[in-house]
């Protein structure tokens, strides 16, 4: 099966990693000259919305992918005319599209945080009396890792905030109280089966995902289940998708939704029966969805901005490594930790031995 | 870090799909126009001993190692003269020569089943009459998957029998009763550190291996894991090496050694903390060795000859397949599937189902 991906990042990467051992091969879209997922396939160099190069991607595969949400949903609805090509377009640009997105959730029923759309400074001035200080000002488009937000606390940091963020159009969020943020990363297949991992719960530090555990038993897991399965046949989905929540003593409020794999699933390379990227693989050739269950106590730690050393980080018990063979560069993912034990207290122990090692450069 | 491989056979082609997350990158030495190695790397298109070829792959990798048995000690050495190759190739001549290495258990106090060298008709007498029948007689070099070997159960088995195996040195070796074949999978870091995975029990069909299971708390695995060392040890080895033993009431007897990663290990790959595959690129680059028990209860299929519906077999609970992406041939090792389960009970009924979906052809 030859697989066309648009994007050529770490996520790309692992997902031909994955596709080896079933013979899958890999053509990659991406303008950069030292894309990670490069070594992994063929490239094709040119900027993702180039049509003479989405025409070639398309010809180079049987199905087409895409490993980050910079494509255009209208070229890839174009590839989706002539091959297939999953998650659908629809889906894209429902997830590029914050207030869509949210839209969405609402109209499913599924709970989520206050929230209004923002298309002027007067419009941010009534969407603040109307939710309320904290909050949490974001771009509809292209915000990622903490980037294209601002939080106001006070007035003050209401003043002039829209044009602070490009004067593009903006969704206002309340903040919420909640207890910790769990993502329930979940595929569907071609033929409407779908299943999900364990909820993992999620670290993030100035923004940056730092560690995800999966949490077999969590009592929220149906819930967050459901509300996958319902965005998932809202879309027509086929392929993985993550679904970030916050949990709250109420139940789970919804964040936000990424029509890929995802960092907070990379744990189930080696923590489940089947991968991420191995199911995301399966689901768009049109094979059954492998077994999600967890293997053993285990939990991510990201890599960024600086690599520790090899050697240090192997010497780990229960370590596995994955180096993306990046450069490194404050705030950039480059690799991570996947840690393995026999009990959840040894996984504790292990997190804090490798957490002492990490020289992670935020930004 | 550069791998150098001589072979591009599948232990090549998954010894590269482990060194993928390290950020490894691999060069094979392989004469094959279809290497299924080929594509996890880079192939240097010549014959294994190909003196300028060899000379190619030693620039072009910082350590050197090999995936059979085919190339010669003497090449390896001199490739050994100019950068770190492993193992070694005294690990590589003993193993390719039934007597030398049989002779190196003796003389380590390993146990073994009654042998005899045999170097003409008159030798195969003189040993028959010595260790009686029935017996194995089998070539010095060369041999595998239970070629290069002829059964001798009665006298007229035995004439002419020199001749029939080509004339050239061989071993005679006795019929002992035994209840069933072991192995076991240990691996020796440059720093003279050792692991051992679980015993693995090996069931052949027709003398090729079938299924591979990982017995944790063997009763024997002691008693393996002090005799891989003794070996280990005594060739300055370094990197996977495996065992294979049959099990009598008495204790272990020894049957031959590998002087690489070996298909009753493959189970390691989605079953061990560290599968043997990354574990020999950790030894051979001089990095700290990886865990190695057994994640959960699980067993190694092979597919031989011809593969079965890939449909078919990844809708088995707890199945993963590795499709080597090599043309089917009659006793052709094609492909192997995991499995995984969450009790012994369990894997037994997951094996029986996907027993009764294989296609092979054995020869």
């Amino acid at each position: 099966m030859r697989i066309g991906i648009v994007g050529a990042g770490q996520l790309g990467r692992m997902l031909a990693q994955a596709g080896g051992p079933l013979d899958f091969t890999f053509t990659f879209l991406d303008p950069s000259e030292s894309a990670c997922a490069a070594p992994f396939g063929h490239q094709l160099r040119a900027d993702w919305n180039d049509t003479r190069a989405l025409a070639a991607l398309t010809d180079a595969a049987d199905v087409v992918t895409f490993e980050f949400e910079n494509v255009d949903p209208e070229a890839l609805a174009r590839i989706g005319a002539e091959r297939p090509a999953y998650p659908p377009a629809k889906a894209l640009a429902t997830s590029r599209d914050r207030w869509v997105e949210k839209s969405l959730f609402a109209s499913l029923g599924i709970p989520l945080p206050p929230i209004a759309r923002v298309d002027d400074q007067a419009g941010l001035d009534a969407a603040v009396a109307d939710i309320g200080l904290p909050a949490v000002l974001k771009t509809r488009t292209l915000g990622y890792d903490g980037k294209g937000q601002k939080v106001l606390r006070e007035a003050a940091d209401v003043v002039g905030a829209f044009q602070e963020l490009g004067g593009v159009p903006l969704i206002l969020e309340g903040f919420i109280d909640f207890d910790h943020e769990v993502s329930v990363i979940a595929v569907r297949g071609r033929s409407g089966e779908t299943r999900a991992w364990p909820l993992a719960e999620n670290e993030h530090r100035q923004g940056i995902l730092h560690r995800s555990t999966p949490r077999p038993g969590h009592p929220r897991q149906a819930e967050a289940e459901r509300y996958a399965t319902q965005v998932m046949e809202a879309l027509d989905y086929v392929g993985v998708m993550a679904f970030e929540f916050f949990v709250t003593t109420d139940g789970l409020l919804a964040n936000e939704i990424a029509p890929r794999v995802h960092n907070s699933g990379h744990w189930s390379i080696e923590g489940a029966v089947t991968s991420q990227f191995e199911n995301h693989l399966r689901a768009i050739a049109g094979l059954p969805l492998g077994d999600t269950e967890r293997l053993v106590p285990c939990a991510m730690l990201n890599l960024i901005g600086a690599m520790p050393s090899a050697d240090a980080l192997l010497a780990l018990p229960g370590a596995r490594l994955h180096d993306y063979g990046k450069a490194p560069r404050p705030g950039r993912k480059i690799g991570h930790l996947t840690l393995l034990a026999a009990s959840d207290e040894e996984l504790e122990r292990r997190v804090a031995a490798a957490e002492a090692l990490l020289v992670n450069q935020l930004g």
